[in-house]
């Protein structure tokens, strides 16, 4: 659904368009948000003739008649199964130089532009979005060298130094949790979304110290709960303790020694700070939104060249 | 389906009752196997009224009138969710001591009776229906003293001693395979039954070595498929190594210079035992088909004693 908002005001559009979801933001030319939307139409429920209609029916109401609007689209919209396929760029490669594939649309009040995704031949890497959003996290702190943190579905730990991605790793922390906590017998056992601070932070702990018991402690929270009654809030908070645990003794190699910045969604990155202040690690944060936004503004003048 | 078998020679009858499937077997009083059948009615799919019909639809041409055969059933069809609640003995435990709890049936050709579970305050744990294949094994391995696995959606490690469960360990490793190969982003990988043998050992070996890097080395099972081509069988051995690998890892105060048995169905007992081989462990394998029937059969003489 769009907002109410002045159409003449809209300068471009922002999308961010992932696997299962597709949101938008009406851009004015200072870079300010005028209007959002968002709809569950993401790349993995549509076909490539409905990428169009799915962003036409969002922002419908944010496009006049005679005025082409230019769409900056990152995220899985840009894979082989997307609307176009944006071909990976290599790295190392700076984070806001890969130039937007232009789509063909039959609706003339658009003009999309699609940002490639960035690659690692070895060890075998992808991302599609993270690159945009850190991007963004550049364009708010200009000369930055250390390690991104962008936690989420597949959670992306990157070395930045003079402006370029200089190599990446992928942890898929957050389909593991839902898979987890959605399709096996912990599915009994986590079925809230309270938290429980205390169980978070010594499951973090445990599993950093003993990694490899992850298929024992998940067992042993669904036990727990049977024998002694332990609560949803602390098998959850658990559960993503003994991931994100697992996940920073594997990351060590990037946050150790290093200036750390988390750029997620405030419940997840607020989860990874406490993780890293546990480690005597002090992360900055910056909410996704904010960074996606920052990098995908950071393509508007080359897409403005090509239109 | 029941096959086709002369009833008067079934003596009794014996069940392996899991969350996901009813199996059952017509047994003659040597303890051979006359007919077995099989079918999708597991705990998980039942309420309490619904075990009698779906026991009888299963066994129906095994009975005659004016008959009444002992039924010995072990597995969830004993938890507080099951058709009566088998409550558990706590380790440490003869395996075969467990008094089944009498079951009252409306049809007058059953009496049936289910084995308690095994539980383990702490660390805490519990099992369903290992205790009795534990059994069997100790029935057919009379003395033996050493440690078992018996891999599965939940795989046990339990160390045996004088003919007691002294303490055992669960490790939902089935359970994490089928939840990562059927809901994360690896269901695009995982798509075969097929296998690779030295991806197979080659993860084993990783995730010795490297248990926490769990979630990279399964998103890197994605890229290396979207990047090189990785095939199907080699990420769907991989993804069996890492988590069997890690088990192994966190089982080894277990296995470590102990005498080994695993107990299990043909394919997976033979994963598990190529993974104890290449850490040195010769492990003896017994199916766990032989296993339950041996271990039902053990309960024969409490159950007659009750009927």
């Amino acid at each position: 659904m769009s907002g109410s908002v002045r159409n003449s005001a809209i300068s471009w559009i922002a999308v961010d368009w992932g696997t299962t979801h597709l949101r938008a933001w009406a851009m004015d030319a200072a870079g300010e948000v005028l209007a959002e939307a968002s709809s569950a139409d993401g790349m993995g429920a549509l076909t490539r003739d409905g990428f169009e209609p799915a962003l036409v029916r969002l922002i419908d109401g944010w496009l006049s008649d005679g005025v082409r609007l230019p769409v900056i689209a990152c995220g899985m919209v840009g894979s082989r199964q997307g609307w176009v396929e944006a071909p990976y760029r290599a790295v190392p490669c700076r984070a806001e130089a890969g130039a937007p594939v232009t789509v063909e649309t039959r609706d003339s009040r658009l003009s999309v532009h699609v940002i490639p995704g960035v690659m690692q031949p070895e060890p075998p890497d992808v991302m599609r979005g993270e690159e945009t959003q850190i991007a963004g996290f550049l364009a708010a702190n200009e000369g930055w060298d250390g390690v991104v943190c962008l936690p989420g579905t597949h959670t992306k730990w990157a070395h930045l130094s003079a402006g370029e991605i200089v190599s990446f790793q992928t942890f898929m922390t957050g389909d593991l949790f839902a898979a987890i906590a959605g399709h096996t017998v912990l599915r009994h056992s986590v079925t809230t979304d309270s938290w429980d601070t205390e169980a978070f932070e010594e499951a973090v702990a445990d599993a950093i110290s003993r990694p490899e018991k992850l298929a024992a402690r998940l067992f042993g929270l669904r036990a727990a709960g049977l024998l002694h009654g332990r609560d949803g809030a602390s098998a959850t908070a658990a559960l993503s303790g003994y991931l994100i645990g697992a996940e920073l003794a594997a990351a060590r190699p990037y946050w150790l020694g290093q200036q750390v910045a988390v750029i997620g969604a405030s419940k997840v990155a607020a989860h990874y700070a406490a993780a890293l202040a546990n480690q005597g690690v002090s992360a900055n944060i910056l909410s996704a939104q904010e960074a996606v936004l920052r990098g995908l503004a950071a393509h508007l003048d080359q897409v403005k060249a090509t239109t």
